[in-house]
C-alpha cells in the first residue's frame, strides 16, 4: 500500500499499530445506540493520555461549524489537553444553544470517567447535521467506556461513519539518540475537502514536544497532507485534527532548536500523508486513489490551488473512474483553477504517458487506458510557468457515491 | 415549463421561436462528419444576420481557453459582427499553433459562403478537448450548408453535444411603442459552471442597438442568469455567449437613455434566464432543475457565492436526488461558502416547508420528501447577515451523470 510505502529515513511503522501505541495513552468505546445498531458496532469513544500532554489543533474553516468544534476551540486554546471524547452517528451542528450544552457535558462526562478538568478535553460529533444528540444515550454510555492501552482500534471503529474500514496506524522514529512513537487515527470518506483538517485525524506521540512548536509543525504536515485530500469538494461543519505529545518517552522537549525536531517533522509529515491518503483511498463509493501533482508552477499556491481543482473536477474523476484517457479534462481543471499555465510550454501526463508538450502528443490510448485501471492512478502536469509544486489526494467519482449520498437520514 | 413561465410585462413568447425569428437573421447546418455518425445529426452550423449588426460577447474565464474563443475575442473587440459559425463533436482546445490556423479557417469559410469578412465572424468549437480538427470535413461542410430564415432550428440541433435536445426560443417586445424580436440558441449539459457566460448561448434581436450599451446589459443579463447556473462546477474552456442586434426592426438605436432600454434589459435578462434554466434542467444526467435562493446575505457577493455553491454541491445534489430532507448539507454548503450567516438568525426551507429558524423546527419528513421528488426543487436559506439576495440553478447528481463521464473518448 502507497499510504505505508517508503517511510523517510529514521522512521518506521509499527505493525498493527494504532493511537494508543505511543506510550502513555489509553482509549476504548461502546456502543451507545446514537447510529442504528449492528454486528460490533461503536459509536463512543475516548482517547486521552495518562499524562498532561502538549497539544494542537486545527479546525474546519467552514462558516457553519459544530458546537464541538467551537468547545474545543476555547479547549486546545492553551496549547495543553489530555484528549478527546468523541461519537458518530449525529454530528450536533446546528443545533442551537442546546448543542452548544450538549458538546460541554460530553467533555464533563469524559472527564469526569478520567479523574480530569472538563477544559482539559476535546470533544468532536461526526454524522447527521441538524439532529440533537441522544445525551442519555451518552450519558449511559460515557461511563461504560473501557480504557487501556490497546484501546487504540475500538476507538478507530467507533469514530467511522461512512468509512469502510478503520483507519489507524503508529511508527516509531528516532531524534536526537531517542527512540519516541507517533500513533494515528482518522475517518471521514464524504463531505471531505478540507480547508484545515479532515473530517477527523488524532495523532498522538509520547515525545515531549513544545507547545507552540507543535501549533507549527502540525500546521505544516496538515497543509501538504490532509488539506490536500479531496472526495466531494464539500467542506465538512466539523473537520478536527489534533495532536497530543506527552512526553512519555522522556527526554527534552523537542522544539525548534532541537537536535531531534527534523526528524520528528518527518515522522508527522509522513503518518499526516498516509492517513490523508487512507481517506481519499477509501472516499465514499470509491474504487481508486488518484495522486495529482503540479510542476512547474508560478507560485507554490498556484501549484496547491492547481492539484486541488483537479481532485475535485467530476469530469476528471468520472473519466478516471471509466479509465478514459480525456487528458483534456486534466487541462480543463488545471485551466479553471486559476493558476497560470503556459500552453507552449506545458506537459501532461497519464501515469508514466506523457500526453501533452506543448501541443497534444501521440500515444497509446490502450496502455494509458490500462494505467488508469490500476488501484492507484498518477495525473501529472508541468504548468511551464515557473518552479512550485504541490501534490494533492482524490478519488474516482462512481455510481455507489450517488448511491450513498441519495439515501442517508431517510 | 418555468423556462417560459410568467414573462414580465411588454414581453411575449413567440411559438416555435428561435435564433433566426428576429428579422433578418438566417442560419442553416449540416452534418460534415465530426460528430459519429448518426440519423439526422447535423455537426457544423452558422448563424448570421444579413446586413451588420452591433455584437456583444462573454467568454469562459478558464485560464486555458480554446482557440475559438482567442479568435473570437478578437473580432468582436470593434463592437461589431455578423453572426457566428459553430462545430459540434471536436473543441479545438490546446492545440497549439494549429489550432490558431483551423479557427481562423472556419470563419474565412463561413465569410466567403457568406461573402462578408473573416473578421465579422465569431467561431465556436465545442466537443472532445485535446483533438484536431478535421478540416477537411469542415471545408467541405461549410460550403453545403443552406441558410435560411427557418434554419434556427437546425442551427440549435447543430452545436449539441450530449444535451438531449435542443434549446432555442424567440420574444415579441415593445420598447418606446415598436416592436422587436428577440432569439437565442444554447447548447451545453456538462463541464458548466460558467465564470462568463455557460457553455454556447447566441442571442439575436432586430432591434438596433448601441455597441457600448450592449456589452454592458449583456453582461448584466448573464450575471444573472447564465453565470448562476452549475451542472458539475466544471468550467469549459470554451464558453461562449454573443448577442447580435442587426437593426432589421427599424427606429433609432437603443441605448441607455433611450425609452426602450428598460423594455429591452427585461426581455434580454428574461431571455437569459430562460435559457440559463432550460441548460441546467437539462444538466447531464438530471432529472430534476434546482433552484436556490439565499436571502439576508452581508452582500450581493455572498449571496452569489452562497448560492452558486450550494448548486454545485455534490451532498446537496445527491439528496435532492434521493428526495432525502437532509437540511444540514444545505447549511455546509452555504457556510463553506465563505458567505456570512448568523446561525441565531437563520431560516431554511425546502420548497415551502421551514427546516430552521435559528434552530432545527420539526417537520414532516415525508411531505419534505415529496416536495423533493418533483421536477423543480426549491431550496431557500436566509442568511440573517443582511439584505442582499440572489438565485442560482443547478440540478440533481445522478448515477447517470457518472455513466455519460465515464466513458466520453473511448
Amino acid at each position: 500500500m502507497t499510504a505505508r510505502s517508503a517511510p523517510p529515513k529514521g522512521v518506521t511503522v509499527i505493525e498493527g499499530g494504532s493511537a494508543t501505541t505511543p506510550r502513555g495513552f489509553v482509549a476504548g468505546a461502546v456502543y451507545a445506540g446514537i447510529k442504528t445498531a449492528g454486528k460490533g458496532k461503536l459509536d463512543l469513544g475516548i482517547l486521552a493520555s495518562d499524562r498532561p500532554a502538549s497539544a494542537a489543533a486545527m479546525f474546519t474553516r467552514n462558516n457553519v461549524k459544530g458546537a464541538a468544534v467551537v468547545v474545543s476551540q476555547g479547549h486546545v486554546r492553551n496549547g495543553s489537553a489530555r484528549g478527546v471524547v468523541v461519537n458518530a452517528g449525529i454530528s450536533n451542528v446546528a443545533n442551537g444553544a442546546p448543542g452548544m450544552r450538549d458538546a460541554k457535558e460530553m467533555c464533563r462526562l469524559a472527564a469526569a470517567a478520567l479523574g480530569v478538568n472538563d477544559a482539559e478535553l476535546l470533544v468532536g460529533s461526526t454524522g447527521v447535521i441538524g439532529h440533537p444528540l441522544p445525551m442519555d444515550r451518552i450519558r449511559a454510555g460515557v461511563p461504560k467506556i473501557r480504557l487501556s492501552a490497546g484501546g487504540g482500534p475500538a476507538f478507530a471503529r467507533a469514530i467511522m461513519t461512512t468509512d469502510t474500514h478503520p483507519k489507524t496506524m503508529a511508527v516509531r522514529f528516532r531524534a536526537a539518540g531517542r527512540e519516541y512513537r507517533l500513533g494515528a487515527v482518522a475517518k471521514g470518506v464524504g463531505m471531505i475537502h478540507p480547508d484545515m483538517a479532515t473530517m477527523f485525524c488524532f495523532l498522538t506521540t509520547d515525545a515531549a514536544v513544545e507547545q507552540r512548536y507543535l501549533r507549527g509543525a502540525l500546521k505544516s504536515a496538515v497543509d501538504d497532507s490532509l488539506n490536500m485530500i479531496s472526495v466531494d469538494g464539500d467542506t465538512s461543519t466539523s473537520d478536527t485534527t489534533a495532536i497530543f505529545a506527552n512526553g512519555a518517552a522522556g527526554g527534552p522537549e523537542i522544539g525548534a532548536t532541537h537536535a531531534g525536531a527534523a526528524a520528528f517533522e518527518r515522522a508527522l509529515c509522513y503518518v499526516c500523508t498516509a492517513m490523508a491518503k487512507m481517506l481519499a483511498r477509501d472516499g465514499e463509493g470509491a474504487e481508486k486513489l488518484i495522486e495529482v501533482r503540479i510542476e512547474g508552477a508560478a507560485s507554490e499556491r498556484q501549484a496547491r490551488a492547481a492539484a486541488r481543482t483537479v481532485t475535485a473536477s467530476p469530469l476528471v474523476k468520472t473519466a478516471v473512474h471509466g479509465a478514459d484517457p480525456n487528458w483534456g479534462r486534466l487541462m480543463m481543471a488545471v485551466g479553471r483553477s486559476g493558476a497560470r499555465i503556459d500552453l507552449a510550454r506545458a506537459r501532461a501526463w497519464l501515469g508514466d504517458i506523457m500526453v501533452y508538450r506543448g501541443r497534444p502528443l501521440p500515444f497509446d490510448e490502450r496502455a494509458a487506458s490500462d494505467l488508469l485501471r490500476n488501484e492507484e492512478v498518477l495525473l501529472r502536469v508541468d504548468l511551464g510557468a515557473g518552479d512550485a509544486s504541490a501534490t494533492a489526494w482524490g478519488c474516482d467519482l462512481t455510481p455507489e457515491y450517488v448511491h450513498i449520498n441519495s439515501d442517508y437520514t431517510t
